[in-house]
């Protein structure tokens, strides 16, 4: 736990919060979004998803997206990319990663995914195949969904998630990350697989992937934190909410990230001001979709007033 | 960290949550609401306090709650004391503890209770001085607010706050406390400071006491729990908000905490869904009231589903 080593916060709300909201939101002003981010200082960004625009018409714009990145000096961005289909658009598109899902859940890996864990272990061999046969420089992360739980199958085996994330790494992956998709993760199971995870994959176990459905969003990023992880995964506004759970706050805010590590004097590089004003215009442009999160109603502390995390 | 110790929850909704209203709940009211805190498995419950009627008539009723809550077998009950007057009064109620409050502000302590903290302890010497005389039992607590910043004087010295914890218990407290009453700490701050406590106060350390202002209530309390407490406040239904942030919550929601130590592990005694019925009859009972909190929206994960904590 050294306080001088910076936190990367990674912002998803452009693929894991739209993904989950039944509306379209126009290309230009997800590039407002995404240049107000950028401007809030984050450096890494999930700008969409190369999956196919009948299943999520949300993203079909994702290549645009990827584009207008491009276009921003440092920001290194990322998108989801389900199949080989989707590597070969993500490549093409110039990402600078690709990220996998694979869940850790028998059940919600057939039911999300219809593919089984191994089968999707299978295709990320293919997929750093593809990626090396182009040339590219795109990075692999695999995100291990459903790693502390599922609401399909309930109960994980940790042993299960330390085999696949010792799997994807032999299957070419450079990252990969543990999410608890569902909010059932709590800060001692955190801390546990964390740390067993770290222990097979050293700094290749590069994110943590918190949701704040049952209130413990940032408690469990402070054990994975405690545990030694630096990179985490929030989202502007706490927007995604949770499918399971209507009402409920879904991924963990990305601005009550950045109050939780600049409150511990853990540098972010993120500008508060810039996230408290991207959150009021994210209302309008969101106009009926509850934003969730808790720093925004009280403000910084007196004793933080003023300054950039 | 060891999760077969129980954990103590103690909630004090009848007191820091009503304190803060300006509505008054009906004697009868705050007697279903007392039982329903006892049938939900609460052991120890800050029922009142004992100051003069024209500053708090919210709880001029003390005496009485006292008197209930003496008649459920295996409740503690306490009652906050500002000075000896009030201290007589726990003492002629009966109350198992009087929870004295101590601002480590000067500013703050200046402005709430009128005295320098040097004199509050003074008064804590005269309180156990009249306590023993009295041939009372009633343990006496002392809850350091402001141990973590104040609104009012920005940061409070750590040193400051050491000192405080030894004074008051060479002056005669059993027990000892820290208060968030602000909503300002942090997990690093909490664990630093509650380590160095500990080291000058062993297990008469006794309580944490945080509120969920700013998202990291949670946070905080794991982070206490982390250095070696096992008793923390809370409010059910998250009620008391918080005076300097209109619409924020204050005093963690004690089902959020008995979720916490459930989703670990760890036992505290607390029946979730009779919390959760609780809640319900706040709402009717402080109708317009907000109420705060988190696992209240999406229920405990199914692998949690049916448990007690």
């Amino acid at each position: 736990m050294n306080t001088d080593t910076p936190v990367i916060l990674r912002d998803t709300s452009l693929r894991d919060g739209l993904q989950s909201l039944a509306r379209t939101v126009p290309t230009e002003v997800k590039r407002q979004w995404l240049r107000a981010l950028f401007d809030a200082g984050l450096r890494e960004v999930e700008v969409g998803s190369f999956v196919p625009a009948r299943l999520l018409p949300q993203l079909a714009d994702t290549a645009e997206i990827v584009a207008t990145a491009r276009e921003l000096p440092g920001l290194v961005c990322s998108v989801l990319v389900p199949n080989v289909r989707g590597a070969q658009a993500a490549i093409d598109a110039g990402a600078a990663w690709m990220l996998l899902p694979l869940s850790a859940s028998h059940a919600h890996s057939l039911a999300n995914l219809r593919k089984t864990p191994d089968d999707a272990v299978a295709e990320v061999g293919r997929i750093r195949a593809l990626r090396d046969a182009a040339g590219s420089r795109c990075g692999i992360e695999v995100g291990i969904s459903t790693a502390f739980g599922c609401t399909i199958q309930g109960a994980v085996s940790e042993d299960e998630v330390v085999r696949l994330v010792a799997a994807v790494l032999d299957a070419g992956a450079e990252r990969v990350g543990l999410a608890d998709t569902v909010g059932y993760a709590d800060p001692l199971q955190v801390a546990r697989l964390f740390e067993r995870c770290l222990a097979v994959a050293g700094d290749r176990l590069a994110c943590g992937h918190f949701h704040d459905t049952r209130g413990l969003g940032l408690a469990n990023t402070y054990a994975a934190w405690q545990a030694g992880i630096s990179r985490f995964d929030g989202c502007v506004g706490g927007i995604g909410g949770c499918p399971h759970a209507p009402g409920a706050s879904g991924n963990v805010a990305t601005e009550d990230l950045a109050y939780l590590f600049a409150s511990m004097g853990v540098p972010t590089g993120l500008d508060f001001k810039a996230l408290m004003a991207l959150r009021v215009r994210l209302g309008s442009w969101l106009e009926g979709e509850p934003l969730h999160g808790s720093i925004w109603r009280a403000g910084l502390p007196r004793t933080l007033a003023g300054a950039t995390a």
